[in-house]
């Protein structure tokens, strides 16, 4: 670790200001220091990677996957080294970092897979045809690249969801290089990332610019990235705040760019009373759902909706004191767990009858869970019992009638995911309840909790606004490669001028639409 | 035709404001009068939209084929009726009516085609996994309507993109309901095509509210319709004001949604030296591809480079004079030919010493062909010459050398379309020129003209900002259909919950993506 930024291939620290690390557990500052990036540094990165893109964008599917699968080796590789930097700078657990490390690596895997099927590349080619009116020339169509993309990391997940996470594995995927302003909550951990990302770029033979990592503890270095003319798309994981902010900057640039912000949500959970048979299972698993990490994820159910009926009482009861006897669990930093420790102030403030039940004093270390009940009248009028509380925290809503659930799912605003329990026979008699959860979440679960989000295709990490700033795109999963992709249409080209997948000869036997036909076929002229 | 707004199956009169179509070639008025919508019908017209989309989403493909099969068959009916009242209220020939009207039929039938394959849908399915670590539930994904769409139709297409064209043809195929706003310059002709889609819809049962036309002459409706929390995406084809004055308003909704405009652009045109031999066949294509139907096309090549060599001058002289001698048409309504006559004025003024050529006091009728010839510095220093001029007219611009080219065609921004003429040996020379091209534009034609957008799958009509809101759509081609649609992710779901293309047996018979792989299989779960 040198406290540098890594300009292209280049160690730099030509800035003035400088900022440390902090352990979240005990508030002690953690070496070295860190050189947040100036101007210049920022202008270097974003034209080396715009004079980059140019041959990482046309390098074929095959290059790129094994640039993705080196970034994994290279992870491995250093991986005692990063999960110590990790465990300091998060105060996550070391299981925890071993798990995350594991799927960041599964996640690279996967992309490069993915891109070995060329789907992402959409092929297709349409012959030209003089028999309709009017005469179709030849007109062939692929995915290109967008251009270089900013990636912002998440808090949450130094690792999945930040320097080697989806957006940045995404963006490789797609041929977009890739400028990494690391999060400063784990400034460490990004810049031992960085290393083996640039160790990777190099031993695949990826050009010098594909890949920077640029620090601040601030948001200028952020901002003049975003509003940079060679940027040409931004990945967000956090707060709506932040990403609210971003896409604001990119929509008043000269040339507007796609800003992907998933920007987090309450994640309903409807508890029927079918699924009462199970409750102590129910129960256990939304607790940890609850409280697993200090809560401290998008997909962390925020409100749980019971019945008014007495039977409900006893399950309220009880998944209260599941998430209250929990163990605390330290906070990612400073200003999360005061915001927290206010949060719930607030909401204990709005309940009156429940006493405040944190120390606001408290300025780094552990959150204690909590969890508060509530009637569908009270929640109804009050719009401040449906924000997001990042933390170990729940929220459960006394719904009167299924009318007065539906009520209440229609304050929601849109959502990543929404879950219900119950028994097979009392859903088949709830189309209605999951048409709207379908309606306003991007993931419906039935009969298990939202969080732990599988890396597989058929993941959609996404959902309506605000949950994220764009409800056609995925965060995780290799369709999250099309955020990043755009059209390319070549008309009436001579075979070697075209790019190498869209010629006659299906030399790698990927799926193209010939003709409309999605098929594996060379492209044959009929003769006249 | 009855000059009524259609609201659902319903034809409402309740506004006061009132207005007429104009024939543009004479400035007369035309029966009958229409009246603008008020507030009252757009909010029924968009409950309706509502209420229709939970049932009208969820039907089949197959059901949805059928629907825009049937508006085709409708529109045939109807042909002769609307190609009348056409040519009255476009300026546009008969001739050209009968075409795009052909074109209109096979796109929405095309679609239909592409929607039979399942391919938009993009199935997606992984069974469960007990043996990776952490477990992975069972999970599918496919594509849904985003909900209720705002189409606002093109000026110069009144009907391949307007009421029946590419906008609504792809709402439809993606299951969303759609509200036109019919455009001002040709209410009849909309108005009679949307009796042509409301009998479709009520011959194949498609819920009322499915689609609904509203009339008015400014610009009221339609913003209140944008506005509306009902509405979850819009489609525009016009001017960049137009189109950036609808996405800032959908950026303003407490719930943002997509906007996707194509605004335009100026289809740089560039001939090589090699060129040369078949010149006289070049500059034909050019004169007519920039002078057709007055050249109200947003892929009219709006500038030609030619070096600055003398054998060019000949070229230059030739494309000239083969403009200037086409007949003048009329022009789409007397906003359009004032703006254009005023255009001509401002570039010929900024030449000085090519006298205006036109007269400022025609308010209707035929817009004059212009050309106007100018070198590359002069065309560096100012980005006046870069706009986009609507109407039958280009700017031909001479090129010192390569890099003078490369440095022109850096001045422009993003463009729908870029072609090049040259010989495949020259062209194989010119890789950077073309990467610049392609970087720059979302479609690049080899040897032709950028006009004629052939509807096929492998159509790319779109490009980088101005050109489009968003680089990674189009507006033309069954991938159209995609800026409407959203995935939604379905975990650990029983069989018989699962929309019907989910489920393990694929009775289709469609592709799927299982496990990751493309494929027709049923799913198959294995014993442990």
């Amino acid at each position: 670790m040198t406290g540098k930024n890594h300009i292209g291939f280049t160690l730099s620290s030509k800035g003035s200001r400088t900022f440390q690390a902090v352990d979240p557990s005990n508030g002690q500052l953690l070496e070295p220091f860190f050189y947040s990036a100036n101007a210049e540094e920022i202008n270097t990165a974003v034209d080396l990677a715009v004079n980059a893109c140019s041959s990482f964008s046309k390098l074929s599917v095959f290059r790129r996957a094994e640039f993705l699968k080196e970034i994994g080796v290279e992870i491995s590789i250093d991986s005692q080294l990063i999960l110590a930097r990790y465990v300091c700078e998060s105060g996550l657990s070391e299981l925890r970092g071993q798990t995350e490390l594991r799927r960041t690596i599964f996640q690279l895997n996967s992309y490069a897979e993915a891109l070995l099927t060329g789907e992402v590349l959409a092929l297709s080619i349409d012959i030209a045809d003089d028999h309709i009116v009017p005469p179709r020339p030849d007109i062939r169509k692929m995915n290109i690249a967008v251009g270089p993309v900013v990636v912002f990391g998440a808090s949450n997940f130094p690792l999945a969801y930040s320097t080697p996470g989806g957006d940045t594995a995404s963006a490789f995927a797609a041929g977009c290089p890739v400028i990494v302003k690391a999060h400063p909550l784990h400034p460490g951990t990004s810049e031992l990332i960085a290393t083996c990302i640039k160790r990777a770029a190099i031993k695949t033979d990826m050009p010098e610019g594909v890949f920077s990592h640029l620090l601040d503890s601030g948001f200028e270095v952020g901002q003049q990235l975003v509003l940079h003319s060679g940027i040409k798309a931004v990945g967000f994981t956090g707060s709506y705040n932040g990403g609210m902010a971003l896409a604001e900057l990119a929509r008043k640039r000269k040339e507007p760019i796609p800003v992907f912000a998933e920007m987090g949500s309450v994640n309903p959970l409807i508890i029927l009373p079918s699924a009462l048979s199970l409750m102590d299972d129910v129960t256990t698993k939304i607790a940890h759902a609850v409280t697993n990490d200090a809560g401290q994820f998008c997909t962390k159910p925020g409100i749980v909706f019971l019945d008014s009926s007495q039977k409900m009482d006893a399950v309220a009861h009880e998944l209260i004191r599941k998430i209250k006897i929990t163990e605390s669990k330290t906070m990612l930093g400073a200003n999360f767990l005061s915001a927290f420790n206010r949060g719930i102030g607030a909401v204990s403030k709005l309940l009156e009858s429940q006493a405040p039940h944190t120390e606001e004093t408290i300025t780094y270390g552990s959150a204690t869970p909590a969890a508060f009940e509530i009637g569908q009248d009270r929640f109804m009028r009050d719009e401040r019992f449906y924000q997001e509380l990042f933390g170990p925290y729940t929220l459960i809503v006394r719904y009167k009638d299924l009318n007065g659930l539906h009520a209440c799912l229609n304050r929601l605003r849109g959502q990543l995911t929404a879950s219900v329990f119950g028994s097979e026979e009392e859903l088949r008699s709830q189309t209605e309840l999951l048409s709207l959860l379908q309606e306003n979440a991007g993931r419906v679960i039935v009969n298990g909790v939202p969080t732990g989000v599988s890396v597989c295709p058929s993941m959609h990490h996404g959902g309506p606004y605000p949950a994220t700033t764009d409800v056609r795109f995925s965060a995780v999963g290799a369709d999250a490669i099309t955020r990043f992709l755009r059209p390319v249409c070549f008309q009436n080209y001579p075979q070697e001028l075209l790019p190498e997948f869209l010629r006659d000869a299906n030399v790698h036997n990927l799926y193209r639409r010939l003709n409309g036909v999605l098929c594996k076929d060379h492209v044959v002229h009929k003769k006249d």
